[in-house]
């Protein structure tokens, strides 16, 4: 990933293995098959890995496993390095705090545990976001419309004149905020007119964009309304649909289909929209 | 800490010591006099837990030193509690994320590492808070109005009708939210009038009020208008001028006299407000 802008970097990727899916690595001991986190993620990163563009690890389901949970997450950054090279590795952190204090959150997401992007919170602002950009080659996905019922409660509040809910206001500010070009955003695919709303504001910035499978959104919807112009820039977030798919021995074999499912039905859409992989 | 409520035991830990004080331990290589960060926590609590009601260890400074940071934090905390039984022992981590997500961090921080309380964002919405007030013995402390600089670009937006900044109405929804009485917010130093805002919508609610000592907030008015009506409920943090009072070897010492005046620089607001302790 080196050399290159992180969004060079995620339309290589794309390109190469004709997809938009990104797999949730979020590991439940209440629902993995194996009790050995590393083992389950490196099973689900091997059946995968050429059928995804981008891997997300959610930091929650490892710190709730202690030490030994980040462990495995440092292990499980290594192994899609050495396995899936041209993967995006997004660290789903939802990270925020005051300058000092976010830098040393950038430090540990980039420096320490090594990934390629981030997602980051908006609610303190400019130069709490600022540290993460100043990662030049690091893409930063500010957290814009959310995928959970909740979101409305300040996303979706009208402020300015003419008032728009906050969420778009976000998009904004992430648009001015772009001074390096690794500004990216997240939409939840459960709110597809957003999501549509925000990549009109934002027509050439990468969007998250989680809430298929589980969450249960509007799969063609979002990926219609997600996409840019070129039918691309789009990360479509599949967690417990894809790696929770069997809660069998075949979990990995089933985990395989249920990716390669989500990437044929998204790329019939694009298909459908005359923006399919060349 | 078990059996009582979190206010009740911030309650008395402050009414012991007589002390609205916080200690922020955030360890930085770069301005620690020692290189071991275990070592050097316990020196600071060793030096001032008589005089303090709080600490306050910043995830983002541990996860920065990788898995043996997350080890001196695990290390921290069971020495808090060795050495300073009594003391809050509050979770800096700004966490917040969809439902199912935010159960894993609560997991994390109140049954993994054992925290008292925790600061969470609200960006998300109840939602992504609830999972965290479900601890009923635990301080659950929202973000409100931040002690940075960008925390007007947010924050500050007015919303609703009549219109009035959104940390005022992420106020009035904590006050809605509290239906465990452990909601807890978070409002900065630096802004002693939005401070005063904040307060006469929650009266009865602990703020904790970052901002003093390094961040230079003006401590007299912050104390005044974040106190409650008896001079209470306030948690009053300082990081860095106190962990780095001095840079040499002097450096307990040194942060035991900065957390003494500390103390007694908010006492004797406390005292000029007829609400000093009994």
């Amino acid at each position: 990933m080196s050399e290159r802008s992180f969004v060079q970097s995620l339309n290589a990727v794309c390109e190469s293995h004709r997809s938009l899916v990104c797999v949730g690595l979020d590991p439940d001991p209440a629902r993995m098959p194996v009790s050995d986190v590393l083992e389950f993620n490196k099973a689900i990163i091997d059946a995968t890995h050429d059928l995804v563009c981008a891997y997300k690890p959610n930091f929650a389901f490892y710190e709730a496993l202690g030490i030994p949970g980040l462990q495995a997450l440092e292990g499980t950054v290594e192994y899609i390095r050495k396995c899936a090279p041209d993967a995006v590795v997004i660290a789903d952190a939802k990270r925020g705090d005051i300058g000092n204090t976010s830098r040393a959150y950038a430090r540990a997401l980039f420096d320490v545990f090594g990934f390629d992007a981030a997602t980051v919170s908006p609610y303190l602002g400019e130069d709490s976001v600022r540290p993460f950009l100043e990662y030049a080659d690091k893409g930063i996905f500010m957290l814009c419309r959310t995928s959970n019922p909740g979101a409305k409660d300040l996303q979706d509040l009208p402020v300015g004149q003419p008032p728009e809910p906050l969420y778009m206001h976000v998009a904004r500010m992430a648009k001015r905020w772009n001074t390096h070009g690794n500004v990216c955003l997240v939409v939840g695919a459960t709110y597809p007119e957003e999501l549509g709303r925000v990549r009109r504001i934002c027509p050439d910035i990468p969007i998250l964009v989680p809430g298929v499978g589980a969450q249960a959104g509007d799969l063609a919807a979002a990926v219609r309304n997600g996409v840019d112009a070129r039918g691309r820039l789009a990360v479509v977030n599949s967690s417990r649909g894809i790696i929770y798919a069997s809660g069998g021995s075949d979990y990995a074999r089933a985990a395989r289909k249920a990716a390669e499912s989500l990437r044929d039905s998204i790329n019939a859409v694009l298909e459908r929209e005359g923006k399919g992989w060349s």
